[in-house]
């Protein structure tokens, strides 16, 4: 493992079942088996080597036995390279209807139809290991932002509780080549993070998440989270924080210590005409684009930026094109594989704390355009 | 050029500046500068020769000059093959909002904005040329069925006198390499369609289309129309259905003798799980796919076939991800390409007719399943 001098950036690698995933990584959010309006060859091309698929959504449809029965997730959706799974736990939070919680697991409706559902942490880690999963996550409660301090340390104990109980599931029928990650929530209070890390690290997980962040709390409070959070972590255990984030995020978080990444914005901004490049965004309906003759980044060298003009790919915004989707999911999500790579190779170097610093201020370029 | 026994059909090429086109042929639409949810990647790994272009859509949106400005639609949409745009007369005549018709053109408003419009048969080919055409086609009145005999035959006149104007124009300017394409008119009389004929190919174009059809007839009219009017256009001129068709159409009218074709139907037909196969249809949402290991037709080589089950591909549609739009239009238009490439070889092989029944004899066993 590469360590920075300046920042507590680390580069390493994961090894899995269906590949090396070199570290820090971002991983493509393929929420319903599918990275939106990417082909598996789309993927692979972009370089990735890890995506997340979501056990809450896969459960409810198509329904983890019909994929199960044709072979698991890789096999149904043809993904060849690693997939981490989340274990349902932010979805029933933040999508399900009605919710109920107890010690035993949740009860929850499906956002899709309204039916009824129960699923304790054991269910979840069978769910994630029907999928065929290579990196599968703790059962969690995911609170709401703000929560007060009795009801977080509740939840956190709860969270602590089921973590034990899914490595008890996932042990008494381990499948070789598979990682369990645990969990660490707490709200913003810093003593509860303490207190759930060292219970956590007790149990000796195959890594560790950051959960329960950028739910509405403060950026900075986010920040003071991690920077609190991380150096209790293990030095040799991979760390994740969820859900996060935005390029300059994934810098910040890294330079923490934070290995994984997954995030919807490369795809979700794709879709919403807003592309990222190392000179900042460009928001492709402007219409200052509309006769633009260069590609979003005359420095990129993915499909999109090699074959096709601003002023082409304003015209399918525009006009409502699927091609719209599909070349700027493209665009993106090579810039954040990319961005990986360069993050890595910059920590291998010793330059990292200068590479965040020339990203940061070279993004302001194209809006002072 | 080879030549069917049993039937009219035959089997030829077409030389454009932009490669050679073998037919019969059919040609994917790309009304928006886009052949819908296809990469110009995939397009060409399908085995598409030819896209057509149309020309009101792209005069709306984004305009013909910014598509000149850089370098044309072939550039502006990196599309290295063949491109045959349509001359707005369709479109003006379906979707344009108010319609003023003079002998000098026609006055419309925009379906996008209700902005008022005016173009000339002599605009028509001066945007299709600005385009960067490979094969332009003339300006005409596309009449709704059923209209009047009085009504049919002024419009045909109209529209004769418009292609003259056409040819004149194209002529003045003629860049090397393109071809100009006469369209005939007359609604479901024949006599109209006869004396509209033998008046186009006084002016000698380097080819003919049908027009008016499938605009609401009963589909054995425009068989007898097309059964009546193909002979007698010349034998050393490719042919084109404008429009036509389904799968069964085609053949039939292959089987008239005609050389060219180009519909929505696969890229459409695809982004709502209608998928062709030599078996017939594949409703993708039928319940019976649910768990259907399968591809959608297993003798398929497209890339669609070659990684994915109908299970994965109903769970996308029913899950509304764009990679179903991708993965069927795939597929859809690699059946179409195909099916024209086995049309080609039966021609040359003396096979066509026996090819032809054979078809029409497998296309019911999915719907007896």
């Amino acid at each position: 493992m590469a360590k920075d001098l300046k920042t507590k950036a680390r580069a390493g690698e994961l090894v899995t079942a269906h590949g090396k995933v070199m570290t820090p990584v971002f991983m493509p959010v393929g929420t319903q088996a599918s990275v939106k309006a990417m082909t598996p060859e789309d993927l692979y091309k972009v370089g990735t080597e890890v995506i997340l698929g979501n056990a809450y959504h896969l459960y409810l449809r198509p329904g983890v036995e019909l994929i199960a029965s044709l072979g698991g997730l890789h096999e149904f959706m043809n993904w060849k390279s690693a997939i981490l799974t989340d274990s349902g736990g932010f979805q029933i939070f933040s999508l399900a209807r009605m919710r109920d919680i107890t010690d035993e697991g949740v009860i929850f409706r499906s956002h899709l139809d309204g039916s009824k559902h129960f699923i304790s942490p054991e269910d979840s880690i069978r769910i994630q290991r029907s999928l065929g999963s290579d990196i599968l996550m703790v059962f969690d409660e995911c609170i709401p932002h703000p929560a007060n301090y009795e009801y977080a340390e509740n939840s956190m104990k709860l969270t602590i509780n089921w973590a034990k109980r899914c490595l008890e599931e996932y042990q008494t029928n381990k499948k070789e080549g598979t990682a369990l990650f645990a969990i660490i929530q707490g709200s913003t209070y810093k003593d509860l993070r303490t207190q759930c890390t060292e219970e956590l690290l007790k149990l000796n997980f195959d890594g560790y998440a950051l959960g329960g962040l950028m739910v509405g709390e403060p950026v900075e409070t986010t920040y003071e989270i991690i920077s609190h959070t991380a150096p209790g972590l293990p030095e040799d255990k991979p760390r994740y924080t969820m859900g996060i984030g935005l390029p300059e995020d994934i810098f910040r978080c890294v330079a923490e210590g934070v290995d994984m990444f997954d995030c919807v914005v490369p795809t979700r901004n794709a879709r919403n005409g807003c592309l990222f490049t190392h000179k900042g965004k460009v928001i492709i309906k402007n219409s200052k684009y509309t006769k633009d003759p260069h590609p979003i980044d005359s420095d990129c060298e993915c499909y999109t930026c090699q074959n096709f003009s601003r002023a082409y790919l304003r015209h399918l915004f525009m006009s409502g094109e699927i091609l719209a989707c599909i070349l700027n999911s493209i665009h993106n999500l090579h810039f954040y594989i990319q961005l990986m790579k360069k993050i890595r190779q910059a920590i291998q170097k010793g330059e990292f704390f200068d590479y965040w610093q020339c990203f940061l201020a070279t993004q302001n370029e194209h809006s002072m355009n």
